[in-house]
């Protein structure tokens, strides 16, 4: 299976895709920061928040799977949340040697506030999918980008993200955000 | 046009692309840093060399929107590889207050050196590509992205970067990489 293409196709497709993950990820980026910059806080710290507000009580190990982040990096991180006041670690009652994180009532008002404060108008990457909104009747799914990344994520990854959005789906009164 | 689609869907779209997008921009780092490391280059002094060598004279302003990066990014790891007397710094013959960089030829050595040591097995991006390359005999073109970035970016960074990979499919010889 590893044999039928060139050594050419890979390197140009991985440039390529390269190429556009960067441009992705930076305007990304961008949209992120500007969303969050009034409530103080970096990607790392709302991407901790966002998910644990919604897995409500994960290890630091799953956050940094689910977040891709080191788990270093998310345990860091999560400290700073904790040293604010928005996160807090606890114990497991049945077993006392595994920690993990659940937001507290001040993290959890941070991202209905996030939620609340979110612009579409504001979003880059929102407005540049808007033609192939019009033209499919719904937002791109990038079916193929996703099944790579089911490839090297993983299912579990790949669910759980989509169990947030489902969450996120049920959860989020439109006129909150108006 | 702006109005057609809810604010719900503009955020949980946008959340599941930034969730895709960092995983897929968190699996291609790693993929070139396992690529460039016997170089001793870091990720933004590798994408400076690889423009700079296929424009052949280019200024800091172009480095940085062909790599999406900032014009101080792309400035201070230019002065790098120029101290490490991979690049220089010209004038231009018609107008002296334009600077632009050029590749010596040591730097050319290291793009070409890079391209021969390129390992299709090592690169888990194209690994997980693998599957949709068998089932459509090609590597996925991933439009819908595309059509998102060229709609950022513009189309000159399209054309440039699509120029790029011409060159790299004329210029590679199957055999250097064996």
């Amino acid at each position: 299976m590893g044999e039928i293409y060139s050594m050419k196709e890979a390197l140009i497709f991985s440039q390529r895709v390269a190429q556009l993950s960067k441009a992705l990820w930076k305007v990304i980026e961008n949209d992120i920061q500007r969303w969050i910059k009034p409530f103080n806080l970096n990607i790392n710290e709302y991407h901790i928040l966002w998910i644990s507000y919604y897995l409500n009580g994960s290890s630091i190990s799953e956050i940094a799977e689910l977040g891709v982040m080191h788990v270093s990096t998310a345990f860091n991180f999560s400290k700073k949340l904790e040293e604010r006041g928005l996160l807090q670690f606890l114990k497991r009652e049945d077993d006392k040697r595994n920690t993990y994180t659940q937001l507290t009532d001040k993290g959890k008002e941070i991202i209905i506030s996030l939620l609340e404060s979110y612009q579409r108008e504001d979003n880059d990457l929102v407005s540049a999918s808007l033609p192939l909104r019009n033209l499919y009747g719904k937002f791109p799914e990038l079916l193929e980008l996703k099944a790579i990344i089911r490839n090297i994520n993983g299912e579990k990854f790949m669910d759980t993200h989509e169990q947030i959005f489902q969450h996120l789906e049920k959860d989020f009164i439109e006129e909150k955000v108006k």
